[in-house]
């Protein structure tokens, strides 16, 4: 059977194991098994605690098919940064990327909540001076044309939910469109 | 000769060409090629711009022996995402990978400055109820381990310089030990 990492932010939310179980149920509907890093069991007491869950975390990518990345903004304008060296490392190592975000905003409509955004010389900028990236995209576009170019576009709903940690509706969305090509790959490699 | 792709947010700083321009010329003088994704010779007027300058910097990143990836936070209290992106994609790829922060303070004390925090139940929560990793690193565990255990700790100057975006010290003490270390298993190869 087919293994996919589940990263994202999830991990820092307060029933962080309850979202876990419900990821981990909805993959086996679709008949694959979800690996989500807080099932590593990692002594928190344990001296090089993060030393340890880096590994853990990274043993379970390598024993993955697939990653679904939870792409939601997290903490500022854009994705957990965690999550994103994550999706990073799966497509690095030619698996198949997935992610979603519960708000279907742009990056540069986003910053115009955290920032004074003005144009100068034909870019946007933030009250700092930096450039804010302008493609119309969710995010960053190495994350958003990574999912493009190694799996399936972002998946984002029509209106953010009302609770963006806890609606699993484009997880879902996710979870059978790794199911489908991961079918297809399966069955391709058996012919 | 040996190629280092060049990741971090300068991209968005006003000179940012200037910048790159430095980084390069840093390389060359320890015998290693810089390469800036802004050397992508991109049309900003083509249709599918942020396609290409995907493809582009992931073409770079197959070329490249090595990542040295700026990690000084940006827009909030840690890394940017597409240089996050890249790190993963590299270590992911078994590349030897670097980085740098020119901001030495611990992720869970800049978070501080960005929101009330609190302790709740033995973990630090921000304002949102959302744990703050508190393990006294410089950001999320997955970019400083990946770090540790694909290629060179973090390097962070002792005080923040005072202009954070155009410091290139920590940059070139990672560009000597990646010349270091891409000489030996150059040797090694050799043998």
């Amino acid at each position: 059977m087919t293994r996919v990492y589940l990263a994202g932010p999830d991990l820092f939310v307060h029933d962080a194991v309850n979202i876990g179980r419900r990821k981990v149920e909805l993959c086996a509907r679709h008949g694959l098994i979800g690996l989500y890093p807080l099932d590593n069991a990692i002594d928190p007491a344990a001296k090089d605690t993060s030393l340890r869950i880096y590994r853990g975390n990274e043993n379970m990518m390598m024993e993955a098919d697939a990653i679904i990345a939870n792409l939601t903004p997290f903490r500022g304008p854009g994705a957990d940064a965690g999550t994103v060296y994550e999706l990073g490392y799966m497509a690095g190592r030619g698996k198949l990327c997935l992610g979603y975000s519960n708000d279907p905003s742009s990056y540069a409509d986003r910053m115009r909540k955290f920032s004074d955004v003005n144009s100068r010389d034909g870019r946007l900028i933030d009250a700092l001076g930096l450039t804010v990236e302008d493609f119309g995209l969710s995010d960053n576009l190495m994350m958003i044309h990574a999912l493009d170019l190694h799996g399936c576009a972002l998946v984002t709903p029509r209106q953010a939910p009302v609770d963006i940690w806890h609606d699993l509706t484009a997880f879902e969305t996710c979870v059978r469109m790794a199911a489908g090509r991961l079918a297809s790959t399966h069955a391709g490699a058996k012919s």
